[in-house]
Parts: C-alpha cells; structure tokens; sequence
C-alpha cells in the first residue's frame, strides 16, 4: 500500500506530491539500482550493510548516492515516525536522474527516492515445513549490483504461483547462483555450499553464516543444478523474509524433503540476530 | 531537451507539470516497455508498423496500451504541433502501473507516456565512410519485446566512445543477434543475412529488407561473430539512424573496409522509402 509520506532528494514529501520526471533515465532505461532493508522493533535492522551495499550497486552504475550515511539515517528515521508502520521495509532507490537525450545518465545529478512498506510476512508454515522453487535459466546482467531490473521475475509470478513456489531459483544453464529475490544456499555432509560468483552479496545470509564454525563450515565455489538435487537440504535468505527452508524444486524433494538440522540452524542463528536487535532497541 | 509538453495517461500535460508516481512499476522494476518513431517531412513515419509493435511488446509483458491507435495518432499530432520540431522522434512509454507493493503490475492501470524529441542526426561521413562497432556478449532477455532495459548499453558508454564504436553488437557467445539501438544485418555473395531469433523486429529493416529481390536476396538464418568478420559488407538499421553501413568490428575491417554495393543498394531503398513519405505529406 502507498504510504503518505516518501523522501526524494533530500526532501520529505507527501507521496501524492513527489513527482519523478517523465525523463528520468530510471524510468525510460531502467538505469537504476535499489536496497532494501528491514526494521526490527521498529528500528532499521543492518543499516550500514545496506547502505554499504548501495554505494557498491551505484558504482558499478557510476552513479554516486547524494547523501552521507548520516543524512540517509536520518531520513529514514523522520519516514519511520511519519509512516507509522508496525515493522517496515525501507526502499532506498538511486537513478541516474534526469535525462535530457534519454539515454546518458547526468551523473551528479541522481534522482534518489526513499520510500516505506509495511514488512511481508510469510506464513508460518512456509518456516516449519518448508518452501516450493522454480528454476529458471537467467543470470542478472550485473549480477553483483541489485539494479531496478526485475523483468523476468515480474514476467514469471504465473509460473511459480501455479507451483506454489515463493521464487525463481536462478541459473546460467550451468552454475546456479541466486533466487530472483534472495540468495540461495544448499547443504553438503553437514557444510553450506554458497556460490561465489555472479550473485548479489546478501546481507542476511553474511550475517548468518560469517564466522561460522560449530554446527555448520561454508565453503565458496560453483555448484549446478543437478548439484542441488542432490544435496542434503537447501534454504534461501533474504532481507525480509529472514532464513527460508526449500524442501521442493521443480517438484522434487531436496534431502527427504524435511527442513534438516544445517538450515534449522542457520534459522537460529537468524532469529538470535533478530532478537538480539530487538533487545538492543529496547535497551536504548 | 526537454520538451515543453507530453502526453501522460490521456491527457497533454506541460512537462513539468507531468507527474510519474514514486511508486511506478516501471522506475521501481523495470517492468515497462517502448517505441520509438521519427517523422518525416514532420509527419509520423511508419506509424501503424510502430503502434503494432509496441502492443506486441506490451503483450509479452501482460500488459495493454490503454489507447487505441486512432488516439495515440491524434496525441501524436498534437505533441508535434505544441513541441515545434523540425524534425522529431516520438517515445511512446508503456509501464505496469502504480504498484502497491512494489512488485506486481497493475493490469487496467498501465502508464502511458508519450514524449517527443528533436531528431539526432548522425554525422553524413559516417553514411559515406561507415561506422565501427564493439561486440559485446548479451542476450537481451525479452528479445523479441523493446523493453526499457537498456543497462548494459549505458555501462558501457565509455567502451563505445574510446572505440569512436555508434553502437555495441549483441552476441550470446554464439549467434550475433542485433546492435543494442539496431537491427544488424551481414552481406556473403551479393545475399542480406538476417537473424531470425531473438531479435526485436526492426521496422527499418522490415521496410528495406521485405520483397526484397533484383539487387539482392534475403535469407533468415544465424550467423556467429567469425561469420560476420568473413563478410563482405555489414550494415545497421533503425528509426532514427536508416541504414547505416558497418566497415569496422573490434578494431577489423569487414571485408575492403568500405561500404559495398549491397549495402549502398539497401540504403538507396530507404532514402526511396523517406522520399516518398515526404513527397505524399507535401502532396497532401
């Protein structure tokens, strides 16, 4: 739903009056990149990574972020406030602005758009027993920048509703790399196999399996999709769905196709970091 | 330059009165696609071929031009009377709708925006001497579709510039499939190879290449990057540029280096083909 009030460049307005320009370069060539971060209790939830991973998007793009973390920080604090959300996801959008030929984008003079959601909540039974996939064959054109191009996905919802699935799972014909909107690991003889090329790096799954160790080890490298069928177990994590368990692909079982001890806990890992921001905000 | 007036969901609109929502599917995922038309003698050129391809382009995203053609003809008109161009291209800009949650498109509800520009006239040596060229490994993903993506194009700016290249050729590792502002078509024994997969129809290159025969002959087919650098001719075509001939790929002559005699023949065609526009409008 539209919430009354957004940020654009360095202004808070009432939604109704923020206008993009019909020449803005985001729209007319889809000349864009995007984050999307999440609140717990209310409060953003790995801020820095977020904007981190938005001046690297921008970069890859050279497009520049015109605000300081402090500025952006403080926007999305005043949105918060005036939005009223329960928990929220916060949009922060940056285009290459306004474009007088339609096709250069006018770096110094980025269109950057922040806007509010309430947060979307999966089901819980999608948690306890686990989610649907739907492979696909594609790999993003920057795959490591999270751009405005969500084409194939938005072109696919029919597909992987008449699956059931909650995502495409994204592959090259060989590597598997990511989900459309979320990054994607599977479990090997109790080791997270994560891909290390050609994906966004995803905040969530940094946060839970950084310094890992214990119950579960991470290795990097390249796996297919016959890879994945094979494998033990497989989840997904992303900004606002947290740690998913997928027990299906393409209508086949992963492992015996019950959430297995590696993702369960990688869920608790999740849900500790959660808590344990929770508690911070509390505190304060 | 910005033009005083646009066209904006049925109504003409002073530009910066002209108002896209923050919340537009096409900014917010890339979920929109185009067409782009030029005048001749100030009057629409290929209309009918245009409007029928963006509606085609709209229906592989599930999406409907909320106009008929007669409507958008007569905003045409009007644009091009209010914007007083000598010569003009009109952007035609179809996107999913406002989007509540940022993820779906609202069919019924499309944005439609239709903005006119001068005219972008190439250099006459580069008709005379011919153009250069950078390959560049893409497959565009809806191919067939003009959507708004136009990312690895404008990445790559630079590339294009450095090489004095006017456009970058798509391959996908194999076949060469089309330039990313063009149609792109290769000369072998006085015979027109066109790609016939994944490549958007050009109406210029439909005009000059259909019934063709006497001159040349046309064949459908793939061909790969070796193909086109054993060549003898290699040309562009589209809307705004005609029929443009390529002498130089990655820094390699195609064939003499020249522009050959097929080549000259297709673009005798098309200046026919403007001529003779230009002579019904003074005509009528």
């Amino acid at each position: 739903m539209q919430r009354r009030f957004c940020y654009l460049n360095g202004e808070i307005l009432e939604t109704d009056q923020a206008r993009i320009s019909p020449y803005d370069i985001g729209l007319l060539r889809g000349y864009a990149v995007f984050d999307l971060l999440r609140t717990v209790a209310g409060r953003p939830f790995l801020l820095a990574e977020h904007l981190k991973r938005l001046r690297a998007s921008a970069a890859e793009l050279g497009l520049a972020v015109p605000a300081s973390d402090a500025e952006i920080a403080d926007a999305i604090d005043r949105l918060l406030e005036l939005n009223e959300h329960a928990e929220a996801t916060v949009r922060l959008v940056l285009t290459g602005g306004v474009s007088a030929d339609g096709m250069h984008a006018t770096p110094g003079e980025e269109t950057f758009l922040i806007l509010t959601h309430d947060l979307p909540v999966l089901p819980a039974p999608t948690y306890e027993r686990g989610a649907r996939l739907v492979t696909h064959e594609h790999l993003r054109e920057c795959p490591t920048a999270k751009t405005t191009n969500y084409l194939t996905l938005l072109k696919h919802h029919d597909v992987m509703a008449d699956a059931g699935a909650i995502d495409l799972l994204y592959h090259d014909g060989e590597r598997v790399t990511e989900a459309a909107t979320a990054s994607f690991f599977v479990v090997r003889d109790g080791r997270v196999l994560a891909p290390e090329a050609d994906v966004l790096p995803g905040t969530v799954g940094q946060l839970v399996l950084e310094a890992a160790g214990g119950e579960f080890e991470v290795s990097y490298g390249s796996f297919t999709v016959d890879d994945v069928f094979g494998a033990d177990e497989a989840f997904l994590t992303s900004t606002t769905r947290g740690v998913v368990p997928v027990v299906e692909i393409d209508g086949r079982a992963i492992g015996d196709g019950r959430v297995g001890p590696v993702t369960r806990a990688v869920m608790e890992r999740f849900d500790a970091a959660v808590a344990s921001a929770a508690a911070a905000t509390s505190a304060s």
